[in-house]
């Protein structure tokens, strides 16, 4: 049984291990100890354990996990089993990794579009992904039911940038602009900022040394 | 007067603060309110002024804030007064990007070389930035006192660069693997996985549509 309010880094942990079963089973592996998981990944095996438990039970102790099962079952009960199409918005430099961005894939989510405004961009492809023109980006979105953008757009365009996308039908935005987004409620925002995440270790590091 | 234990969420805000001033220095602003600054960042003022007085006591009721001070004020408290030097080691998809990502000079980060261990990038330059061999990392880090370190390697060779980088003297990592690092005591570290990320939004998602 899936217990109810999982911790989000319970939830980030267990789509770490996913990848990580999902390379292992790449790799002919069919039988894996929490302790061979939680090596690599340099996870107390405890914590492994417990991530697990909020999903429900498996394996057995000293037999270990069937990686096919574990992997076939987290995916289900994380909402990774189907493939998720998500888009891109705002084809710079940022937004051209995570167009290729492996580790998506690796989820089961595919990026099927990027857009811009940019009409130097508009029409090129990266990596067999289009680019199209952000006007047209509402009529993608419902034609192709659309539910995840990730939004690498300058700051000040953001807000009204997500605005369009939700009205056109995304559920979830992984917001890469330094900025707080605003929407309606039932509305997912993931927020990653990078300089932010840099400027932190630096008052730490200062905080240290001090 | 700073106060301790500040949260770190206060300091990742902060830094988007910063990197706004900046940008409305640049426009030409002198004066700004709080209104002002929190209606483009999309946080309630109040939030601000909290955010704020962990740092101190900064403008005047009715009158705003002097931009130009406030800068240079939370910069010198957070430690980004003067210029940092950091590497991007794993000139992947993601290293790239990060080598161009304009973010990190607006706090003052300044990447000064890449690191990779496949012969046919070592040698090139990415806008400027030199990808040197991964081999001579650790004499790099001791000649240019280099203290951050981006980490983009994949997750298989995630520690053991992550080693070689702390005995050479770096004392934070922004880590991109999706792997949890262990390292000494007083070494920062700093987690940013894209897909866990989204995978947490679509847990979120679909909990919401149940």
């Amino acid at each position: 049984m899936v217990k109810n309010n999982i911790p989000i880094e319970t939830i980030k942990r267990t789509v770490t291990y996913l990848r990580y079963l999902e390379r292992e089973k790449q790799k002919g592996v069919r039988i894996i100890s929490s302790r061979n998981i939680t090596y690599l990944l340099n996870i107390p095996p405890a914590q492994f354990r417990k991530d697990l438990s909020f999903f429900g039970e498996f394996g057995k102790r000293g037999v270990g996990y069937n990686v096919e099962i574990l992997i076939t079952t987290l995916k289900e009960l994380l909402g990774l089993d189907k493939k998720i199409k998500a888009i891109v918005v705002g084809a710079g430099r940022l937004g051209t990794a995570l167009v290729q961005y492996p580790g998506f894939l690796e989820i089961n989510v595919e990026i099927v579009g990027a857009f811009d405004n940019d009409i130097r961009k508009i029409g090129r492809s990266i990596k067999g992904i289009y680019i199209y023109n952000i006007k047209d980006v509402k009529k993608f979105i419902m034609k192709n039911k659309v539910k995840i953008a990730l939004l690498c757009v300058p700051a000040d365009s953001a807000q009204s940038v997500a605005n369009t996308l939700v009205e056109a039908g995304i559920k979830s935005i992984l917001n890469f602009a330094p900025v707080v987004l605003i929407l309606p409620e039932g509305i997912n925002i993931a927020n990653v900022d990078m300089a932010s995440e840099i400027g932190s270790i630096i008052y730490r590091m200062k905080e240290i040394s001090q």
